[in-house]
């Protein structure tokens, strides 16, 4: 089977590790989002790109929920003593590692998508990644006062707590998908939705043109996960964004703003926990099947459990 | 007193260290060589800078003699484990920190010697190092069947055991002495040659055009010390560039190489180890004052002392 997976960064890398885990056989594919993407001191940062490999590569810290695994932070001390960068943007050193890698085969010419196959090469992940684009659509966030700022200075060294007038995908009307993205689509036996951030992760990843009428014309179901546990983000602050959006941050409401596949909207179906169990009778009625189970990513165990529902979901939807 | 400084990266590190500790009120300015700098996966390196520049922060390694103390290598080890950059060559993650501010700067479009200028401002050297020339002048090495090796790969890969035809100083000819440069050989007391590497460091400055001519315009008197001990290289395998260039290697040779300033060459006068001390009176007939002094700097103390006996050595030359 072919399994085709929109994802953002860490909540999709379990969840995408929990797919594996539940279906090696299958053939998978992680669309993954590139807008929180940016050049820091010369160096392509890629966070979502990043977090899926080093998870799938069981190289990620666990303790500490995003980066590598007995990480060190020597380089980025010297940057700060220099005085360049981020002070409050903090890079690991086999982190650095890879951007090094990933900025120095962009510079030669190798776009994102074959940069992205030749280092996830480095291990056995079982789920090939392409990045949404190859081209940089890069999200900012506009602030009081008009200003704009990268995504990762906002979320990053602000924690999301200036209010976010809008999220403007730089460049995003003159991207394209990535090779193979499209084909992805198309090709698959069943899509999901990872539990990402609907606005800044899914949402840049929709936004990109021709991806959402892919989706549109896609054979198989559509099938989302929550990233909404009882009226709050399960992954650090997403409320703030879908609040800048005028969403709610509710499973119903998430849904409803993705939209019914058969009123134009991408879902056909949407996996909610067990305290959203409430939101299934409106769900159904919006033309969304819908099924509640226990969404919390604990371990890989329960991961790999969320990702047989959604499947399981998926062979009942359309 | 005004001191300039001809340098190349460990032998003219250690000297200029010494310098600094014996002449502490003078006003001291190393013109430094970056014949062997390069871009390595993205990075700019310029080994010569860098040596001097950790040397005289304290921060070099004493024990291996190159490179940052307490160093790690971890952001190779990665960059290794993607398949990138030099096996053979290997990057420290503290130094690693200094190529990417380097490189970062060097990308928004500030010339080498002022991004020196800010990467030195970070601690108190004692020491005003300019490169040589903005501009990327690449020492080349030809060797058999006129392939052309990176200086670097010649001598740290194959540690210069394949045979060098010529040396090939890329782009030297278009090149321009960095801001500084002539202004400090034109204001000089005293300009000394450190103990570099006569082909590939000294030359190379020597090659960029512009500076030979203010050298021999300047009103301070020229005073080298010698890189050769009793017919070897003080530093590594300074006699396979030598013997390229047809010079043996001996310090009388190398002087007989620079010339007698009175005759068109470099030298006022030439500092010789003790074991040298019957090339004196040859050194004195072809014009170049001379003598003999212990030369090689063990510690701090003895390339103090060194420095001392080159500044009294130009007390009595022209």
């Amino acid at each position: 089977m072919k399994i085709t997976v929109l994802s953002g960064g860490v909540g999709g890398a379990r969840f995408l590790r929990g797919l594996r885990d539940a279906a090696p056989s299958d053939s998978i594919t992680a669309v993954v989002n590139t807008g929180d993407d940016m050049w820091l001191t010369g160096l392509r940062i890629a966070p979502d790109l990043d977090s899926i490999m080093y998870t799938l590569a069981g190289e990620n810290d666990e303790q500490r929920g995003w980066g590598r695994v007995g990480e060190t932070e020597r380089v980025s001390g010297e940057l700060r003593a220099y005085g360049v960068g981020w002070p409050w943007f903090t890079l690991g050193d086999l982190d650095i590692g890879t951007h090094i890698t990933r900025s120095h085969l962009l510079r030669e010419g190798v776009p994102l998508s074959a940069v992205t196959a030749r280092l996830t090469s480095r291990w056995p992940l079982g789920v090939s990644l392409i990045p949404a684009t190859d081209d940089e659509v890069e999200t900012h966030v506009e602030v009081e006062g008009g200003e704009q700022l990268h995504f990762q200075e906002w979320w990053t060294r602000h924690r999301a707590a200036l209010p976010a007038l809008a999220f403007v995908q730089r460049n995003v009307e003159r991207s394209r998908p990535a090779p193979g993205v499209l084909e992805a689509v198309a090709d698959a036996d069943v899509i999901l939705v990872a539990p990402s951030n609907p606005v800044v992760s899914v949402g840049t990843i929709l936004g990109i043109p021709g991806i959402r009428a892919a989706l549109a014309a896609a054979s198989a179901p559509v099938v989302g996960v929550s990233p909404i546990i009882d009226g709050s983000a399960v992954r650090g602050m997403a409320d703030a964004c879908l609040s800048a959006i005028g969403v709610e941050t509710s499973a119903l409401a998430v849904a409803r703003h993705y939209g019914a596949r058969s009123s134009g909207g991408l879902l056909d179906a949407w996996l909610v926990d067990e305290t959203d169990a409430a939101a299934l009778p409106e769900l159904t009625a919006a033309g969304i099947a819908a099924n509640a189970v226990p969404l919390w990513m604990r371990d890989p165990a329960t991961s790999a459990q969320l990702a047989r529902d959604a499947l399981e979901l998926a062979a009942t939807a359309r």
